[in-house]
C-alpha cells in the first residue's frame, strides 16, 4: 500500500491517483470505464452510437466532476481524462471517438489549452480520416488576462458540456451543434479567485505567502484579519492577473464582478448578433458559482447571497451552483461564469440530464414571489391563549399558586442537591417557572376556567421564561396534557391528562422510569391517581419515589455523565421538585 | 462590512453566517425563506399546506446541505435551521409546522441530540394541542459508540428524509409514514472518520494535534506519512471513538468499516422483522459515502473507489455518493452510512426529487455489465495503415527519404536557432521524426502507392515517435492532408491535400500566418502550388518565408513567451525546417 504524499489528504501517490479516481467513478456513476493500451476513457453506459451525435470532451485530471461527472444522458457520451493536469493521449481521444460515434458523428468539446487542442485536435484529424464525422467546439471563456494570445477554457465549458449533450438529444447534427455551441461559448466569461492554491500530488505545496503580482487592485490597505487572494487565477496553479486583498465573501465577489465587466459594452461581433449597440446592463444573465475544490458548503452559500446580490436578482436569469464544476485539485476559491441568457441556452440549462455532475439551476428571487402570499402562518393560536380567565371560585388557582410557591421556597435546597450531580441550577430554573406562573396569576392573565387553554398558556410561558431542558420537558408536559384535556373539555380529566404528559416527556426527553429523573417522581404519582388515589396519597407516592432515586444511577439527562459514586446517596432534584409541587398542591386542595 | 473571522474562509462573523447563508439559499435555490420574530424556516416554494403529508427537518446550521438543501419536492417540506451547531426554538419549528401543514398532517424528522428532540418535541405537543396532526421520527444512526445512552443522528437522516418525503408525495398517511421511516431508520448505522476537525466561526481552532483517545486501534506504529484521525467522531467536532492511523483511503475506509461490523450478526428486533437469523454478508445494502465538509472531488472519488471494493461491488444494491449530504462545516473526513436494501427505502431513493442537495444513487458495476460488449472499439484502421506498399518505381520514397535526411544533417543549425527563442530541441525533434519515417522506408513497411494510406501511416509514426508540440502538429498536416487526399484517391492532388493540412495545423494550433511559426513557410510554398509554380519555387517561397520570421513576434507556441527583442534577427526554427524540407524534395523531384 503506497503511502499518502500529501500529509492532509485522503489522496495516494500521484502514479495511483488517475486509477483510483477511475474506480471511484466506476462505484458512483453509471459509467463503463474502457482502459486499453491506447489509453482509458469514461463512456456513458446506456449510449450506443447511432443516429444521435456522440458529444465528447476531457482533458486533464484533477478538475472533476469536470469532465467524467458530466458522463450521461442529455451531457457527454465520453470523457477522455488525462493524467493530473496534463491533456490525455491522441490514441485515448481517438478510442473515445470510435467508442460512442455512429453515423451521426461527433463534436469534441475541447478546452483552449495548448496539449488539449493539438491531441484533440489530432485525434479529430485522424477520425475524419477513418470516416467519422468530426466537428470541433474550442472553449475560451477566461477573460482575466485581456493581452493574451489565448484565454483559457474553465468552468463556462460546462455549459457548453449542456447545451451540446441537449442539442444532441434533439437530434440536431454535429455540424449544427457544433456552431450554435461556439457561438455561445464565444460569449461566455469567466473569472476565478482563489485564498489557496491547489495541492498536487506528488509536488512540493506552493509556498503560503504567494508572490505579489502588480495590479490596480493591489492598493488596499492589508488588515489584521484581510487575506491576500490570487484574482484571475488558472485551474493548474498559473498566476492570476493580480493579488488582491479579500476581507469577505462580498467583497472577493466584488473583485471578480469588476474583472468580468459585467455592464460594459458588448464586443463588436455580439453586438451584431444582437442586433442592439446597448450595454448588457439591462440584459438577462446566466450566473454559475464554480467552487474551485475547496469551499466548504457553507462559504459556497455565502458567496452565492453577495453574488446573487451584487449582480441583482432581476438581471438573473438562471443561477447555478454553489457547486463544483471545474474544480483544480482542492484549490480554495472559486469561479464565476457569466453568459447573456440565450433562449437556447436555458432550454439547454433546464432539461434534466443523468450526469450526476449537473446542478440543475434556479431562478432566483422565483422562491420569494411564488409563496409570499401563500405562507403566512396564523397566529392566532398563541392569541387565544394569552388570557385564560378564572374559575368562578378560585380554588384551582389558590393551589397552584401554593405549589408555585412551595417551589419557590425549595430554591436554594433543590440547588443544593443539583450541585452534587450536575451544574447547581435546578432550584433556580424550577423557581424561575415557577415565578412566571405566579405573577400569570397574580396579574390575571392566567385562570383555570378553560383547563386546556390554561395547560396550553403554561407550557408557552415556561417554554420561554423558565430555560433550560427542564422548562422545555415541563413545558411538553403541559402541552401535551392540554391535548389530551381537549378530547373532552366538558370534564377535565386530570390524571389522563397528566399520564399523557409523562408520556411524551418519556418519548421527547428518551427517559424511562429508573432513569434518575423527575419522571421518577411523576410516575409513581400518576399510577397512585390512576387507581383511584387521593391527590395526598398521590404526592406521597411521589415523594417516596424522589427519595427512591438517591440509589439510582443516571441514563438520562446531565447527570448521565457524572460517576456513579457522585450520585449514589443523592436525590434527583427533579424529581424532589415534584414531590414538592403536588405536596402543596394536595395540603391546598385536601 | 464585517471581517472574515477565521484566516482561511470567505466566512463571515458568527453573527452575520446564518443571515448570509439563508442568501445564499434564496439565490441558489426554489425556496421562501420565512423570517419572523418567531424564528426562521426554509420552505419549499411550490409547498401548500393541503392533502399530502408536509415533512419537515431542521437542526444546528453548519451541516449544509442538511438540512435546507433536501427541501423541494419529494423531500422536505420545510427545513427549520437553528445557528451553528445549535438546535431551533421551539416557537420557528411551530412556525415551520403551521406555514406547510394541511389536512394530512406532518412528520418531523429529528436528530437524537437533546436540543433537536426537545424543542421539536414541545414544538409537536403545541402544535396537536392546536389540532394538527403531527407524527416524529427520531433517527439515531451513529454506531461508533457503543456504550453511550443515546446515539446520535448522522448522515442517515438524509435517507429518511428521502424515504419520508417520498411517501409523503405518494399519499400516504402521517402515521404510516412514520411508522415506516421509524422502522428503516432503526436499521442505518453510520461511522465517520475525521483527519481534521471542523474550523467554527468565531472560535479558537483546535490544536492539530488531537488528544489521544484510548482505543483498540491505537496501537499501530505511525509512520513518516501517516495521519493520526479521528474515528468514530460526531458532526459537532465531539471527539470520537479512538484515534486511528491513517496511511490511505483504503485504510480509513477498513477502519470505518470494521466499526460498522458489516457481516455481524443482526440484532434481534431486525432478525425478527426478516424472519431469518442468519449474517447480512450475503444481504444487499444501501452505502452513502458522505464528505463531511472538506474532502475535494477528487479524494471523494478516491475514497469511493476504496469503498465499493471493501464492500464488495455485488453487495451493494445502491451507492450514494461521494457528495455532501451532512457536513461539519470544513471537516476533513467522511461518514459511511449503511442500510439494509428493504424494497420500499430503494424504491423511494431512486424517485427523482427537486431538493438540489440530493444525489441519484447508483448501481455499481452495472455500467461495467451493460457496455463491456457494446463497447469494443475497432482497431481495424491502425491495423490497414501499419503496411503501405512502395510505389513501382520508388520515387516519391526517394524524394521523402532525401527530404528527411536533409533534417537529419540540420539538426544542429536548427537546435541553435532554436535555443535562441525556445528549447534549443527543434532540430533533434526534427530528427527524430525524419528518423522515424526513414527507417519505416527502409524497413518496407512505409511506401507512397497509396497516398491516403501512406500519410495516415505518418501521422500516425509523428505522433508517437516525434514527440512535442511539432509533433503532434506534422501529424495533424499530415492526417488531414490524409483525409483530403482520400476524397480522390486516383489522383493524388497534393497541394489540395497540403491546403487542407496547412488548415488544420492553423486551426487546432490556433496560429495564422505572420505569427513566426512553420506555417510561415508552409502557407508561401502552399500558395506557390496553388498558382502552377515548381515544387522548386515552391521551395524558394518556403525559404523566403523562413527568413522573413527573423522579422517577426511569436504570438503563437512556446516562443510566444520570449521577449521580442531576443526574437529579432533570428528564424523561426520550424519554418526553416518546412524549407529545408522543401528543398531536397525539389532537388529530387525535378
Amino acid at each position: 500500500m503506497t503511502a499518502p504524499q500529501s500529509s492532509a489528504s485522503f489522496n495516494p501517490a500521484r502514479e495511483d491517483f488517475l486509477a483510483q479516481m477511475l474506480h471511484g467513478l466506476e462505484a458512483s456513476q453509471h459509467v463503463h470505464v474502457l482502459r486499453t493500451d491506447q489509453g482509458t476513457a469514461v463512456i456513458d453506459a446506456d449510449h450506443r452510437p447511432g443516429s444521435r451525435v456522440a458529444v465528447i470532451s476531457g482533458g486533464g485530471s484533477g478538475h472533476e466532476p469536470a469532465h467524467a461527472g458530466f458522463v450521461g444522458q442529455g451531457m457527454l457520451s465520453a470523457a477522455v481524462p488525462g493524467d493530473i493536469f496534463s491533456s490525455p493521449p491522441v490514441s485515448a481521444v481517438l478510442q473515445a471517438i470510435r467508442a460512442v460515434t455512429g453515423d451521426a458523428g461527433c463534436v469534441l468539446v475541447i478546452k483552449n489549452y495548448t496539449g488539449d487542442r493539438l491531441n484533440f485536435g489530432l485525434a479529430a484529424e485522424r477520425a475524419r480520416a477513418e470516416g467519422y464525422t468530426v466537428e470541433t467546439v474550442l472553449i475560451a471563456d477566461d477573460v482575466a488576462l485581456p493581452d493574451v494570445a489565448q484565454r483559457r477554457g474553465l468552468a463556462g465549458t460546462v455549459l457548453i458540456h449542456k447545451l451540446a449533450g441537449h442539442l444532441a438529444w434533439e437530434g440536431v447534427s454535429a455540424a449544427e451543434i457544433a456552431q450554435r455551441a461556439q457561438r455561445v461559448a464565444e460569449r461566455l466569461r469567466t473569472i476565478g479567485l482563489a485564498l489557496e492554491p491547489a495541492h498536487v500530488p506528488g509536488e512540493a505545496d506552493q509556498a503560503e505567502e504567494k508572490p505579489a503580482h502588480p495590479g490596480p487592485a493591489g492598493g488596499a490597505a492589508p488588515e489584521a484579519v484581510a487575506r491576500h487572494a490570487e484574482l484571475g487565477l488558472g485551474i493548474h496553479n498559473e498566476p492570476g492577473a493580480h493579488n488582491v486583498v479579500v476581507t469577505s465573501a462580498a467583497g472577493a465577489i466584488e473583485d471578480v464582478l469588476a474583472g468580468l465587466q459585467l455592464d460594459a459594452p458588448r464586443d463588436a461581433s455580439s453586438t451584431e448578433a444582437a442586433g442592439s449597440g446597448g450595454s448588457e446592463a439591462d440584459q438577462q444573465l446566466v450566473v454559475m458559482l464554480n467552487d474551485l475544490g475547496g469551499c466548504s458548503a457553507q462559504e459556497g452559500l455565502i458567496l452565492a447571497g453577495a453574488l446573487a446580490e451584487q449582480v441583482g436578482t432581476h438581471r438573473i436569469s438562471r443561477f447555478l451552483g454553489p457547486s463544483r464544476f471545474m474544480t483544480s485539485l482542492d484549490m480554495h476559491g472559486f469561479s464565476v461564469t457569466v453568459a447573456p441568457a440565450d433562449a437556447e441556452l436555458i432550454a439547454a440549462l433546464d432539461t434534466p440530464t443523468l450526469a450526476p455532475g449537473w446542478r440543475t439551476p434556479t431562478v432566483p428571487g422565483a422562491g420569494l414571489s411564488a409563496s409570499a402570499e401563500a405562507i403566512a402562518p396564523s397566529t392566532a393560536a398563541e392569541a387565544s391563549a394569552a388570557e385564560v380567565p378564572a374559575t368562578a371560585e378560585g380554588r384551582i388557582e389558590e393551589a397552584v399558586l401554593a405549589a408555585c410557591r412551595a417551589l419557590v421556597a425549595e430554591t436554594g435546597p433543590l440547588d443544593e442537591l443539583d450541585r452534587r450531580t450536575g451544574d447547581g441550577d435546578a432550584g433556580t430554573t424550577f423557581s424561575a417557572g415557577a415565578r412566571t406562573v405566579i405573577d400569570a396569576i397574580d396579574q390575571g392573565h392566567l385562570g383555570f376556567s378553560d383547563p386546556r387553554a390554561a395547560l396550553g398558556a403554561v407550557a408557552g410561558l415556561l417554554e420561554s421564561r423558565m430555560g433550560g431542558s427542564s422548562g422545555v420537558l415541563l413545558a411538553i408536559l403541559c402541552a401535551a396534557a392540554a391535548h389530551d384535556l381537549a378530547q373532552d373539555s366538558a370534564h377535565a380529566e386530570w390524571a389522563s391528562a397528566l399520564g399523557a404528559g409523562i408520556e411524551a416527556v418519556g418519548f421527547h426527553g428518551g427517559a424511562a422510569e429508573g432513569d434518575r429523573t423527575m419522571l421518577d417522581a411523576l410516575i409513581p404519582a400518576h399510577r397512585a391517581l390512576q387507581q383511584g388515589a387521593s391527590l395526598r396519597a398521590a404526592a406521597q407516592a411521589a415523594r417516596d419515589g424522589a427519595n427512591a432515586t438517591a440509589d439510582l444511577t443516571a441514563r438520562a439527562g446531565r447527570s448521565a455523565y457524572v460517576p456513579a459514586e457522585a450520585q449514589s446517596g443523592v436525590q434527583d432534584a427533579g424529581a424532589v421538585a415534584v414531590a414538592v409541587f403536588f405536596e402543596a398542591l394536595a395540603g391546598q386542595l385536601e
